[in-house]
């Protein structure tokens, strides 16, 4: 399974936002959108085997972490709304605490910040993988990143102290090219690199 | 440059359409929206040298054609309601003919089919391409398909027609990966091959 790990700075963490306006009042949360579309949607089928993991830390109620189970996942379209409408959803929940409440089916609330995310999947062994336009190429590092967690910017990127963290507990800095990317469009990228090794191995 | 045509069959051609149900009722508007983010967004800047030409087939004015010039585009940001508000400027236009109008800065549109646009490519002289798993893998044409034009479907693929006319024009059929995808991710990856080919020979 593949985990990717979304940072929203500015993302509310209310469910008052209006699906109307995500990217001004409700803080850039169409690039959270973008990014559900990208890690599960396929042309006519879904990526199963797959998790996101949104952490959004704007107000009022920061950090709240929302995750998204492909193999669960229900009521999902490719448009922004929808993957906006399911994140309403979970924020509107009125009980959230450090456990996880779902929200709808695939989808589950709870307050946690980065440290305690990337905590657990290190518990787990699992590869940690940061993403840099001067990290390893991605194409050469195929069979590595299989089964990893990726940590994902949104149009701040990370912190300082965010960088730091995530560097120290990483298994490596990948580039998915030579151009600085949205996170939704690096996404696509590091799925066609697992989806070829894949099929490689299948012919083989 | 590059060009990308992408096809919308039940895309609504009347600027009547509501930005808060692209899906539905503006038929499927949203795969349009999305295609124009991946052709033109890249992480704090925009791609200059590249267009889009959406072909809108649905009703009551079909067809519309509407061309998005990365050079000369204005007011356009990443999500899809963003897009979405350009293609309603250009469908309410009250004088759409044969011959461009500008609705917006790097924005036209005109009435005008897959065939015209096609044939008009094919005077410049320029490589038409076509995506279909079965194509030849992308990452052993990555210099043929420099300055290509790229022939893209919505959720309901081409038809058998426009296939045939495509196929006839066309200098290759090309794969992305051995998974089928929507629009938007094959373009991210179609850029990312050529985004890599170019650097490859500026570091040469």
């Amino acid at each position: 399974m593949q985990d990717f790990i979304i940072i929203g700075h500015k993302a509310v963490t209310t469910g008052g936002f209006s699906l109307n306006d995500m990217p001004g009042s409700a803080g850039r949360m169409d690039i959270l959108c973008r990014c559900i579309n990208s890690v599960f949607f396929l042309s006519h089928d879904m990526r199963r085997d797959v998790q996101a993991h949104l952490l959004l830390l704007g107000e009022p109620n920061s950090p709240r972490l929302i995750r998204f189970n492909g193999d669960k996942l229900r009521y999902l379209n490719p448009d922004e709304r929808s993957a906006g409408a399911l994140i309403k959803k979970a924020l509107e929940l009125d009980n959230i605490s450090s456990h996880e409440t779902r929200s709808t089916p695939g989808v589950w609330v709870r307050e946690a910040d980065l440290c305690t995310l990337l905590d657990e999947f290190a518990k787990d062994d699992r590869k940690i993988f940061y993403f840099r336009e001067d990290g390893k190429d991605i194409r050469d590092s195929s069979e590595g990143i299989k089964d990893g967690v990726f940590v994902l910017g949104d149009h701040l990127g990370l912190t300082e102290d965010e960088e730091q963290l995530v560097l120290g507990m990483s298994a490596g800095t990948i580039s998915v090219g030579p151009l600085s990317l949205h996170a939704d469009h690096c996404i696509i990228l590091i799925h066609n690199e697992l989806d070829r090794f894949i099929a490689s191995k299948i012919e083989r």
